[in-house]
């Protein structure tokens, strides 16, 4: 719960990080040129971030709309006790265009993020996928229309 | 709204996507050699997605919690009609906790998703950065009690 | 409150609305052929029904995703107390792809059903036209994901 | 999800369906004199939009409150998982005050608008028709007040 | 559902219909005298308005805080399917502290007006009366904090 | 708040109350006699529970339906803070058709009991009567479809 | 209901609960002083005060964040039939962080108090000891982000 | 927010709190008595925990019905932003009868806990004391019909 202690972060794993936020696929040479130190002190500070788990991974930024996923869509989740909220995880994350999904308070008991094609396939998803999968009482969608902000914390 | 043509976008195209999609950070002669291609074709295939647009860019996945960011949740934002959607917008984007930004059907105007280090801090954000927005009217924040599923949507 | 009273409708009267609400096109003298009388009579019996204002008018059926509108859905409007209600039925009465509004009991003050091309429409619509008309407070929209059934009352 | 090619609707056919958004029973030679072009272009031009299925029919208007018909209102239906939604569809499809119905995003499964003719006419068919329905777990009841709008879209 | 034709009541009727609204003990002579006819004018419009059923009988007004009574409340109640409304209705109509009862629009299916001795009496009631009926999924309790209006409508 | 002493209320009281309920025109002769006393007893007693404050006075029961009311509804009022509670019940009370009125715990400020012609004049009172009071932001209006239960409290 | 007769606290009463209300650790001899009278007035009038049942013990106030618990939250239950509220509240009594439980009107069935170290202890007491209780359907959670007022009712 | 270091609370010192959580009118003697430790050992120990902010104080528990204070009851506050959130702290502050105050997730903007003496007082207090504070634009209330459970967290 108390993160990693300020002493085990220095300015140049800081000034590594901001930069990868910027462009993660940023060659170590490179990062090294900015930093202006050498490449082996890049990679053992990348090792050391590894190491503290700090660095769980890349992923690349899609279009999708121009992929053909129009529709962005939240989905609050209410379950019911028939059935655990781990099976229920379960059957979500094997379906594809679910690609979040929290444990959350408030109204529902999940909420999910679903990108789809379109209306008729968001239609198809929530009824033949969603809303068939045992221990789901019933979902509520919120579509989003539009997303201006889409970015990583700054540091 | 029609999406990229199937024409466009061959067998070859939709394996590296694939490979990008799991590890942005592979180099492009390791997928050449997965893909028994040259690496030339690599480039040639990686500048058409990127001028079709279809490739936005990497991010780097963070494991907040390590980085002592232990609070994400969602805010949904009423705004009242004095005040325009895109000041509001604007104003949000300047407050570094929140990565997500979506216009929305349903209940609310606006719907955010925040990250932040812990409960004081997310108070603190709410009082003082989020509600001290002119036009924001009011705000229901749901917060994230673990989440199990965050990933791409697989093509 | 009270409607017609029976005896101003007879049965013709009703065989010739029942034909009618099959296919509005129907000639006179096909209708005066299915139900053995001349075309005479069913001037007559269409001119008094007419006199009565119980048929309105025609409308023809579009397909409307065919002609590129693949978004129908409801906009819950909450209005405030600054601007009259017939203001804002004005106001939404201005704007083409409003097709039904209706002064509802519940939660909304005004419930319209609108049509538009796509998302990226809906989010234009309510942003530019529908949220900017003065006196509307907030807006919730229910997007229909399919409509299994659009029909006439049967009499 | 494209709809018509803009290519394969000109100015003639779309002042045609203008002709027939205000009144669908206008005469072929009427519409043609209106155009000034002959009848025969009006029959070619409305086989066209009927084989590319834009004219899906005609519809008749009737003055529901002057038949007996006072009361519309909207059903949002809340519907449990021990029967499928094709199920309570079809059941929903048997009651003749059933004029349309929409699976839709939100609070509720379904949505459906109702005519009737008066307050005990709709408490018997919501008790009596649409309550005992299995599958139907809950309906809430939006009672329409007056319409003030009620037309096509323009194209 | 049409009401009464005006012509079945006349000035006279309604003059006494409302000298019974301010105090329906006012002896029929008085009546009489008040209206400057013959008490046995009176005796047969009130018989003539009993016929009728427009009278249905009269009821004394307690004053319930004065008898113990400090609690007025009203009670949604969520009824689920496996029960029939008609059972409930008639299990609800056993509990005494129910003096109205409604089938409603809106989010609840039935709507109880209950009046009880105090918040533990309540209690006891809800627990041990109300949420015990077999078929009532939820209840949800409104308290009068205060009743500035108890009247009948002025005719 | 603590009731009226049982030592204050005998069984002879009960008695009376009992068949007031019942009828509340029973004369005094007709209610001695059924409770084996005097005329002046029952004179005596009547006197102390109007001076206790326990009988407020009578009213007569209309059959609202046959008189043309056909519509009986329960309006929630948001009121906001521009205009004060007491200025909102005030104008509330000058409108015939509001039978009651309660401050009331839960969602709403105000919750008002209103019985009208039909939806047309809901829609008139709402719209042209309450609606346009200075003080009322918002109303949700239930409408009840049937009322089987409709009496006194059993003492 | 009626609450202690005024004359069986005097003045002096209520300035030993005055002074217990701002530090019930206060010795009798100190309480003695304070109100000019003897030590064995104090315990005379403690004595009553105990007899009567208006003192029923004494907390200790623990500094929660100091102590690792950071997360203050409130829990709206909702209870479904086919198991009794008693059942429950024993259930939740068992549940160590559960500080406070209210059967309550309104919405929730059940709200409870619940204190937790952070949001992961909160997810694991949620899923893995409340919602796995037979007999809750659904919770909602609100999490107290500061706490500005807790205190004793000043008498 | 990380909580007390394990290492600065030992068995002796979680002991103590225990005997304290239990009774905290316990004398030190007593206290030291139960523990088998000197007196002297316990005033070290209470010493230190007080230094490191442990025990904020104590509060004495009264029976709150018996002092004639009936209702305990939850009222969320919407404040709008004409007027700081601390400057209706205050102003909710000045209220003897708001004894928890929150600043909290989900739909509210603030929830205060309120004790009073009957539903009179309750009315007179969110009439004249809540609803006339500047800033506050609605309240909801949610009446405690009885609580169940009412304690300090076990350590």
């Amino acid at each position: 719960m108390t993160g990693i202690q300020n002493s085990q972060l220095d300015e140049l794993d800081l000034q590594i990080l901001d930069i990868l936020i910027k462009d993660c696929r940023t060659p170590y040479l490179e990062i090294a040129r900015i930093c202006h130190v050498s490449g082996g002190t890049i990679h053992v500070r990348m090792k050391k971030m590894e190491d503290l788990g700090i660095i769980k991974g890349t992923r690349i930024l899609l279009n999708l709309p121009t992929l053909g996923y129009d529709v962005c869509c939240f989905v609050g989740v209410y379950v019911d006790k028939t059935s655990s909220f781990s099976a229920v995880c379960d059957e979500l994350s094997k379906i594809n265009e679910v690609v979040e999904l929290h444990l959350i308070t408030g109204n529902y008991s999940l909420f999910a993020k679903l990108v789809c094609k379109n209306i008729t396939d968001l239609q198809d998803i929530l009824m033949n996928k969603v809303n068939v999968i045992s221990g789901i009482e019933r979902t509520d969608t919120l579509i989003s229309l539009s997303q201006p902000i889409d970015r990583n914390i700054k540091l």
